[in-house]
């Protein structure tokens, strides 16, 4: 059982927009061990749906075409696929029905005519009724092989797979050769230099056994994957292997399951009862934000101060005039003031504070464009570092907010 | 002249990684007006790889290839690539001496022998010297086509497009055909009711003339592209067209060019010489990230408090613990005292303040999952609304996001 995922839309190729459905999708097929072999964004145009069709049709089993539904013009997927089918659409009352609802239940009094198209469907194909939009999804079986067509707007799109598309395969489709990924989560070392410490775990690792290094800005996660059809003895090989390099590694592990960084640290927080805040300058808000996307952060993150401006780092933290003046905004003492004051401020264990010169402009002969300065204050100690990053802003700030991040798990050790 | 984008990587298909790639590199190509057609990921293995170049030479005349140049065993383009072109991998002498100088200049003393692999590239190719890494890139011709190998890592890919492949390609290919795209960036405002209001211009565009719809969350973005041999005409017929649609639906417009809708405040506000702040809990500083992600916030953007607690928001803004008491976190008084307590705080003209249940926990009978209140600060006046959001966590904060961002857009005209 092998699947293919096909995304619709110029804005894919002029990349106007970034294809984060295919990420999800494939997660959600890799759950029921179906494993994804070949995704392909292409154009709206009908040649190319069909011809994308074709091609995964002699790839894969189950085929996941996404976009190109809406009620504008420029949505052509269901004509091309009913043509590639060699059926029409037609009308189906019940949906027509389902997308008025949906439309009267956004609160809106008036529905433009267009939106009736959206209730002509593939004649061959079962309907997926899509709770949250108007544009409905379709299931249809050919040669043997699974299609569904889904509208491209994500949360859309993740209704129908969760709710329609996923219980079906589930019921449908069950596979003998089982496929089991486990991850770690390294930081402060390189890929290369992880490598060599595990070269002779690798050069042991059975046939059916395979490491990958997904390497990312200040942090190399590993992927150990196993493919067989005895689900019971892959695991408990392939997390022997995992325990090994665990243990090898040991001082860069931040997580052993396919957690973020973050959700281990609001985790290990919570687990031990004590609470965080942030004195932000050159990351905005962001190491807050990365925080408090994880559920459940409110119990060990009580705010963050974003302080750009010099008087809100003397006025929210209390930050000295004097310590600006003489050692500026961008030095250890500065951030050194800033986890101190977040710490009191917020009245929490522990504070992360960053200022540095994110760019492109701002950098000055002696404080260089990435020069940043990190302190995190702890409950006995105040630690303090200065990094120089290079590179553009976008990649500055997460170079920053990773190095913060790390600073507070060494200070957690 | 057409392009296509290959991405090789298990954690694409497997959606450990979101290949954001692409969608740069689709970019800068259609800067050079080489529309890219075709942009597919495929497996760490050599058969997806020379299956996928065979197709791609089928399809486009210039093929971009990014990942499994690392030095770990996992990376196997250059083997395979090798293979499918008939030729081998060499030793590069010049390769190698840089490899080693990149290392040392990370102020790492010892190099693991596996990077001296990397020295090693196809015998047919030229080296595109990468500073910002190991992994060199390559520039193939072959059959009269344009391939170019690049490493995954982002900002190593980026470095190799900006400074090897592209300059190379403007020189090379000059194509008669200009594609000439143009965006609208509207917001409060659905696709289908725009489409609506668009119906009659739409009837009358002329064939060479598209528009297209991109919904994101709380706005759309128009995207007008013209498509011939005349670039002088044909960019001035389409923004004649996108200025009739500009005119029709101008309440929504905050952008008339590709710019995001953060980076149109932060012109406008520091075109007019005012500043902002934030006070925010449900979106736990993701405004303020946002708004400082652009380059030259500083001068606009005073700070932001992430007020989680109710303590922080009595202490850091000065809500009254009576409004708390009586209205509760999440409700309009309190996100009017928070807002006009961050303009008081960090002295500014104007400030969104958020407080809302982001979810999944946090929910009760009369404020469900979703309920969300936002208050702008300007002024003369605070504006307060609530919202009733649904979906998960990460969805309800961007609504949040976007349509704090909109109240402020409205308030400023």
């Amino acid at each position: 059982m092998k699947a293919e995922i096909i995304t619709i839309g110029d804005e894919l190729l002029n990349g106007q927009v970034v294809d984060t459905n295919s990420a999800w999708i494939a997660q959600r097929m890799g759950e029921l061990h179906i494993p994804v072999v070949h995704i392909t964004s292409i154009s709206d145009k009908a040649y190319a749906i069909k011809k994308a069709l074709q091609q995964a049709e002699e790839r894969a089993d189950v085929i996941i075409m996404t976009g190109g539904l809406g009620p504008t013009r420029d949505d052509i997927t269901k004509a091309a696929v009913a043509d590639y089918f060699g059926t029409t659409l037609v009308r189906n009352e019940a949906v027509l029905a389902h997308v008025q609802e949906i439309f009267h239940r956004s609160g809106r009094k008036h529905m433009p005519a267009m939106n009736i198209g959206q209730a002509d469907v593939l004649a061959n194909a079962t309907v997926l009724f899509n709770d949250f939009g108007t544009a409905p999804g379709m299931a249809v079986g050919h040669n043997g092989k699974y299609f569904a067509f889904l509208p491209g707007v994500p949360f859309e799109m993740k209704f129908l797979m969760d709710n329609r598309v996923l219980p079906m395969l589930r019921d449908t489709y069950k596979s003998d050769v089982f496929i089991y990924n486990t991850y770690l989560m390294t930081v402060g070392i390189g890929e290369s230099h992880l490598a060599e410490q595990l070269a002779d775990i690798e050069d042991t690792l059975p046939s059916f056994i395979s490491l990958a290094y997904l390497p990312r800005i200040g942090m190399v996660r590993l992927r150990f994957t196993g493919e067989g059809t005895d689900m019971e003895a892959l695991t408990s090989l392939t997390n022997s292997v995992k325990e090994q390099v665990v243990e090898r590694v040991k001082d860069h592990v931040v997580s052993v399951d396919n957690r973020s960084f973050e959700e281990v640290l609001v985790q290990t927080f919570t687990d031990t009862g004590v609470t965080l805040s942030t004195a932000e300058s050159c990351t905005g808000g962001s190491i807050s934000a990365r925080i408090t996307a994880v559920p459940g952060a409110s119990q060990m993150f009580q705010g963050a101060a974003v302080v750009y401006s010099n008087r809100a780092k003397i006025d929210v933290l209390g930050v000295l005039p004097d310590t600006l003046t003489q050692y500026g905004a961008v030095s250890e003492p500065t951030v050194k003031e800033m986890a101190e004051g977040a710490r009191r401020v917020f009245g929490t264990d522990y504070a992360i504070a960053t200022s540095g010169i994110a760019g492109p402009g701002g950098g000055t002969e002696t404080k260089p464009v990435g020069t940043v300065c990190i302190a995190v204050a702890g409950k006995s100690e105040t630690r303090t570092q200065t990094f120089h990053f290079k590179n553009d802003r976008a990649i500055n700030i997460e170079r920053t907010v990773v190095a913060g991040l790390t600073m507070l798990w060494d200070i957690l050790k």
